[in-house]
């Protein structure tokens, strides 16, 4: 650790007390911290206690109930204060069977999943010619009606990006494929996945239907899937496909978010969040999205509880529910502490998988620029530079908050495979490096310490005229 | 090419037509093929338009007999002679639906697959407690009686290898694990899949009752659920789990080999065998085992046939049937022409995916042995070393004639990522590279003309006294 001790005396001299309102043996605990995480932060056992004792657990199921539960005696046992859950109803969707094949030319079954949201087709299924569409660009240029009951399959391969920015491009044919093509006559519609893997793991994800069109089912082919398509296609021959999808909606259940504290020695009131979301689909066991996070922000506040010291302000650790099917948790959140949200200083999530952090983005105050720069510092050695300082963003379930003024940061992880398992059965523990969770955990440890035991305002003065 | 006219130089000065009946020609021509074949074989588009225009194609289906009609249209329209499928009766095994979950201590899905020939659960499916088993060995250390209505779990966790050849000992827990639990009690049998890969993939494959022993439901569990249920283990608390299985045998069907030759000038009744298995299981498109096999075959005798020259020996081309299930094929093929067993001259198979050739085996006569050392001679420049040279196989399918007496000769693949993909949905083209079907073709086509083209007696003296 000489590199990390000679970084630390070069912070001292450039960075002073007045600017961050931090002691300088605050900031060498949280250099401390982040060399305990670094040797092993414990974050890889809380999520193979979560994957594993729970599995699965799809948001308002059942078993995100037990997650709650899970995750309520884990705060507890581990010394967190006000351990809570605050409960929330919503609508709940469950998947049923999914089955499709094509008819021909070249008869054989096809791997497919519905997307969250999806309605069912006929008890019988449905059969129809397919009408392909190499992206949703291509979608959109149909004419209303020209689709006349075939099934639209819609390609729009998605690329892997380092910080997972194309989500939105390639997603928006998850979210929003199905009315467009029922707006232009579909029965139904068959994407190619929105992921990056070459397995027979078709991505499953939430999906939205507008106003305006009919609501026909929605399924993803896996990515082999959607080549030999394709491939068919080629040939010129008409194809055929069955499909037969029984999700339902099955009424209002609950669904809630587990919260946990590190009350503040001096402002209590004060709140800096932390946090990941606990449901996950309903395939995988959630390990990459979101049990990584849950180990990761967990990990580092129980550092923080075990270090010795009491921060100014109250920790807060949030593991939010119902995120996979519309940020449920975050809005929920936001609905029933808005009176508080004032105290909210500064939050974020970890919700990009198991990877290495790479980069660190904000958006807050230049009174709180100095903290966040001194973050920046102390994170150098574990290999993660200074990104865009202004922003916005603190991950999924944050986004209520933030829209309400919420100072922004965040760690970007490297999300290079991340869309290889996000959302499909392969979605498991063994696909997570310990070492690099710890890694995600020291910067957590040093985010958080700082953010509350400093003193600073990191709200901008302008975007607290947002708030409601 | 440079090196290669360098080594054919080398070729020619050590080796004399005495040797191995060769002509300086042949052997050029050989090389030609070699050469011809590296800079692109046509091997791809096979596989390609195999597992694209037929799919998955499970012995005994339908699907298999379109594969038939397949390759006979594919032999006929490349040029080959004497097209013909022959045909044989088979008991037709078909897979039902699949589902196992852990009902206690924590209730979540399984992703499992009916090994192929298994019995179906109760139509209800049952439900019990799981006995756990770390490997073969603990499971036949068990008491008769000893497990008592319990389902079986046996981990034995496969290794990968280079040359495949811990198939035989993995897969005996597959082949043979059911009647093993069903002796000491069990009601069915959850196996670790025999394969190598960590995804929710289950591998299936083919099972087999012993006679002194209940018929019980036989599953593999991908690798990752077979994680799972031994970290719950570890835990110490009671595992129960639920399975349902509905596979049944649907009666007898018709299977066939499919054969097509380039017939030869001078020996026409001596047959030189080459060729790959048309079956594959039911769930990929059976790319990788065996459409890699069929591609390769068939374009190195294409190479062959386009050659401009006839080698004396007639090459068939064998696209064998039933493969999967027990080398139907190869014994029926060895029923229906016991009568000119004689006249096969040498033979060998391609089937172990669509990686590079590494090695070359063999076990051959004395006078056999200086044509396999000029194939060796010839496949230096293309990465192929010089392996075993009293090996017996020749493939699976020629199981039973080199068991009959025909000299063996195999190429042998590397196989360390095989075992990822095999006999999992995940066998699809998109894992195939073109460039390593190629290398392969340019082997084959080096045996094939080099085997047909003399006139040496390949079968060993003693080897001759097997046949029946």
């Amino acid at each position: 650790m000489c590199a990390t001790a000679i970084l630390f005396s070069t912070i001292s001299s450039i960075v002073s007390a007045d600017d961050h309102g931090l002691s300088q043996a605050s900031i060498e605990h949280a250099s401390t911290l982040r060399d305990t995480a670094m040797a092993g932060s414990g974050a890889y056992a809380i999520v193979e206690s979560l994957t594993t004792e729970v599995g699965p657990r799809l948001a308002g199921s059942e078993s995100e109930a037990r997650a709650r539960d899970w995750g309520k005696k884990t705060l507890q046992s581990l010394g967190f204060e006000n351990v809570r859950i605050e409960t929330f109803e919503m609508e709940t969707w469950e998947r049923g069977e999914e089955h499709a094949s094509l008819v021909s030319p070249f008869p054989q079954p096809l791997a497919i999943t519905a997307l969250g949201g999806s309605v069912a087709t006929p008890p019988e299924g449905l059969e129809a010619e397919v009408a392909i569409f190499e992206s949703l660009a291509a979608l959109e240029a149909a004419l209303p009606g020209s689709l006349d009951g075939r099934i639209a399959y819609v390609g729009h391969a998605m690329q892997a990006t380092q910080n997972g920015s194309s989500y939105g491009f390639y997603g928006r044919l998850r979210r929003e494929g199905a009315s467009i093509a029922a707006a232009r006559g579909a029965s139904a519609i068959l994407i190619r996945s929105i992921g990056t893997d070459s397995h027979r793991m078709p991505h499953t994800g939430q999906m939205r239907y507008s106003e305006e069109a009919p609501r026909i089912p929605a399924a993803a082919l896996s990515n082999p899937d959607a080549d030999q398509i394709e491939r068919i296609a080629l040939r010129g021959k008409p194809i055929r496909a069955r499909l037969k999808l029984t999700p339902r909606f099955v009424g209002t259940r609950l669904s809630g978010n587990v919260i946990g504290e590190i009350v503040g020695s001096e402002r209590p009131e004060e709140i800096v969040v932390i946090g990941a979301h606990l449901d996950s689909w309903d395939q995988g066991t959630g390990a990459v999205d979101d049990g990584a996070g849950i180990g990761i922000a967990t990990a580092a506040a129980k550092l923080i509880l075990d270090g010795g010291k009491r921060p100014r302000r109250t920790i807060r650790v949030i593991y939010w529910g119902a995120e996979e099917v519309g940020l449920l948790g975050g809005s929920a959140y936001l609905e029933a502490n808005r009176g508080e949200l004032a105290n909210h200083i500064i939050g974020t999530e970890s919700d990009f998988g198991a990877g290495r952090v790479w980069q660190m983005n904000a958006q807050v105050s230049k009174e709180g620029q100095a903290v966040v720069d001194l973050i920046g510092q102390l994170v150098v050695p574990i290999g993660i530079a200074r990104g865009d300082m202004d922003k916005a963003g603190s991950g999924p379930d944050l986004t209520p908050m933030v829209r309400a003024g919420l100072p922004s940061f965040r760690f970007a992880q490297d999300g290079m495979d991340y869309f290889d398992l996000h959302h499909t059965p392969d979605d498991t523990l063994d696909k997570i490096e310990p070492a690099a969770l710890d890694q995600n955990v020291a910067a957590f440890a040093v985010f958080a310490w700082l953010a509350a035991d400093s003193t600073v305002v990191f709200r901008r003065a302008a975007s607290s005229e947002l708030e409601k």
